[in-house]
């Protein structure tokens, strides 16, 4: 057979062809992040980092809008405190960064040695229940002082020994939100709430269809009574779990003996919950979006929304820079998003292919070409990242300019549309144990990667069960819908009967 | 001599009877912050993160309208970088979070022990140059590649042995800008435009007048060429060192091999800069503008502009809450500082008088407290927290509701005129050496923090001078302020020529 020709992308190696590979192309091709010379930090450059500031502005309003305060924790953990909640030490304590001094000395070699052994030890926070409970503990006396809704936005270290840019670092950025209720039903409705922040968050701004479920007891948050999450599929067909929201019940209200009278004068644990989003979304945004060309921004997160590239030469670069420099005037006036159009004019040096490749790669929603000609006719020249090269069109400026936010919205829409269609034509209601194993067993032995993608199956409830498939497949229970009706079906292991449909799949 | 009747004030003790202890009274009595369980780490409750969420708004907006980009880089730094810059090390390897684990095991007593040696000691960022200067070597390879403009907002740790509440303490938050030039001149430029950016700041919204000026080389960071600050007078009379700018010439660049080829093609090192403000900032502004009941918030950084304080009977609440509701939502319409009013209405249960003074103590700019007199009469009720109790003044309604932007700006001006008045009242040209020990040594032994307060004087420029003022009088050259007029005279101590005054202080 012929080798077929090869259509040149702007990322080497494609998707299919090498997709770990080509994730970490992207985010070096569109300068989002790259590794650190501390093994296991990330980098997050500019562009990277940008977007990570559109994500904290959405989500920020929307917990303030929610009665959110935030608040700052200490970086550092005492020992003791992790040892607090017996779970919680198991997922938490076993790998992280402990710091044991608290000065640096000149040695004899004139390099410096760590001096000052501290009495005890503080751990770098992989995550501030502990922390955030002692405090509480304090804040909270009576039923008055409750709810108390506090988030954080800051950085905790776990540390893993296999990373990859924003999926799995040492160090990231997230927000953990902490809150104490005198209820076990405020509790619970507090962690859908935020489930439900999350999820609107990933439909409506990532452009990331996710579904949002309950965790088995084997994937739970150590300490946690229930864990809920969102769960995203990536155009590898695995799963990326894009937030989580836990119900804590007492058990950390015990713990760090966060009491409290009530309206009878009765001394009551509280209930808590925390959740939280990282930097991880960032991965989720790329896997869902990006192409082979590159990255892909969903207008509503885009650090900036249009690009303008001139087309000089120089006997007309005055008029041609003019003609760009009022059209980005004019669309910086027009509304968007409940904010204003951000456009970027490119007058850098270099040739004009390698500079507008640069903005596709990007993941720049629109990029306009402006020559002599769109000025002689009125007219822009454009570029939708969301469909291809040959789609470029021209149209008058007038219209362009008046249109704009219908088109970003239309943009928006399209790769929301697209990514559905993808995780639909990736899911599978699967009824039998053959069906169920060929479906995540990879065709190619040399591309594990590549598999079914979520089976909707029928489990019995049973840890052992799971366990078996994580063994044989690397498959585990993404979740346990919220929003799924319940059905009367068979296990699809044991045959035992079930009520509901799960979700498996391979992940991140 | 009979005692005065003492008048009673929300925070005990007063300025005058107890200046430190003032300070951590008003804190708590806001609910700013507090002392965590970790030695020197504070938590930032939410009425103090709020400050700095505004402060980080206004700061950004700046940053990013003078080119800068956000970046985020890693919170270790290896030993080996420290040790890069010699004058770095002396400075920052002294008293720092080493980090010299990776694991936590359970050991025999059960207690969890440190495991997972490092290889390489990491040390917890005391600030950034370093690891900065590693990545800005692999970005800029070119003269097109300058100026590189970034900032990070971050946290840093600096291990100190006395702490307190937002002025010195182990774990700090701030933002750092690291900037790379291709000239010496553009460095600077770019080192004085960051110092502008602070002073208008510190003027504008903090309402806090600051000299700006030069360190001599005894206060210089550690590694630069020449650093720029603000200084700010507290209310005790002591120097606030409120924001630095670093002029680092080659120094970094040549530890971290930051080398561009100029547009001839010769390789050149680049010149560095860097320039931050911290969580100190709030320190800054509760010394300048707190009083005996509390902390003073200028309106362009508030948390809120305005709480309203109902005043309600059984007989009368669902009226008053519905007048002061609409009152709250006609207010929230209202254009202030390029974003609307915020308004809070109390409605917690609760004695009306002890509502009242919480938010006094807050240091929200306006209060009104509205029953229904107010409704019958359709006026409001105000308290501004700049004046007495005393001046609190009835105003129609509408009246107010129209007028609420000018009435915040003459606030913040009236803070502002008040403070400059206050340095400039504790601010005296010294010329002879008998006076200038005079001023600085204490009227009463038991209150050492009470002396004159800015020193002008004239210096010969010897660092032994320096620091045997320092040895005598615990005070310091606070600048040589950039926008005195330079002026013929004699140093205050040896007599020999000088051609301008410095600031001389005690400082924090």
């Amino acid at each position: 057979m012929a080798q077929q020709q090869k259509v040149k992308t702007a990322i080497t190696p494609t998707r299919s062809e090498d997709y770990p590979e080509w994730y970490q192309q992207v985010i070096k091709n569109a300068d989002l992040a790259e590794n650190s010379p501390v093994r296991g930090c990330m980098v997050i450059r500019p562009w990277g980092y940008s977007l990570w500031e559109n994500i904290q502005k959405v989500l920020d309003t929307k917990f303030k809008a929610t009665g959110h305060e935030n608040a700052y924790f200490p970086l550092f953990i005492p020992k003791s405190f992790l040892e607090k909640e017996a779970e919680h030490v198991e997922g938490f304590a076993k790998e992280c960064a402990v710091v044991t001094h608290h000065r640096l000395e000149v040695g004899a070699d004139g390099k410096l040695v760590p001096a000052g052994p501290l009495e005890e030890p503080l751990i770098v926070r992989p995550t501030s229940e502990t922390i955030i409970g002692a405090m509480f503990s304090k804040w909270v006396q009576s039923y008055r002082d409750l709810p108390l809704l506090i988030n954080q936005w800051a950085n905790v270290v776990r540390w893993e020994m296999r990373t990859r840019l924003f999926l799995r670092t040492a160090e990231f950025l997230w927000q953990e939100g902490h809150t104490a209720h005198a209820t076990k039903e405020e509790a619970e409705i507090e962690t859908k709430l935020m489930l439900d922040v999350y999820a609107d968050f990933a439909e409506n701004y990532m452009a990331m269809p996710v579904i949002k479920g309950e965790k088995t007891a084997v994937e739970r948050f150590p300490g946690a009574v229930s864990t809920y999450c969102i769960e995203a599929m990536m155009q590898d067909c695995k799963a990326l779990q894009a937030g989580t929201s836990h119900f804590l019940g007492q058990n950390f209200a015990k713990a760090s003996e966060i009491k409290f009278l009530d309206s009878t004068g009765k001394e009551e644990f509280a209930w808590t919950t925390s959740w939280g989003v990282s930097t991880r979304l960032i991965g989720g945004l790329i896997m869902t979006h990006g192409d082979d060309d590159g990255l892909i921004v969903p207008p509503r997160l885009a650090p900036s929304h249009i690009v303008i590239l001139p087309v000089v030469h120089e006997d007309n670069a005055a008029s041609v820079y003019e003609y760009c420099d009022s059209l980005a005037a004019q669309l910086r006036k027009q509304n968007y998003n409940s904010g204003l159009v951000s456009v970027i004019v490119d007058k850098r040096e270099g040739r004009g292919g390698d500079k507008v490749w640069s903005w596709i790669k990007k993941g720049i929603p629109l990029y306009l070409e402006i020559g002599p000609r769109d000025m002689a006719s009125g007219s822009v020249f454009v570029g939708r990242r969301d469909k291809s090269r040959k789609e470029r069109y021209s149209q008058s400026r007038s219209e362009f300019v008046a249109t704009i936010a219908n088109l970003l919205d239309d943009i928006q829409k399209s790769l929301h549309d697209k990514a559905i269609a993808f995780r639909d034509a990736h899911t599978r209601k699967i009824d039998s144990k053959d069906e169920f194993y060929e479906y995540f067993t990879p065709n190619n032995k040399e591309k594990p990667e590549i598999h079914g993608g979520f089976a909707l199956a029928h489990w019995n409830g049973s840890s052992e069960v799971e366990k078996q498939i994580k063994e044989d497949l690397n498959v585990t229970i993404r979740c346990i819908p919220i929003d799924a009706p319940s059905e009367d079906g068979k296990c699809v292991i044991t045959g035992e009967p079930s009520q509901r449909r799960v979700i498996f799949a391979k992940s991140y």
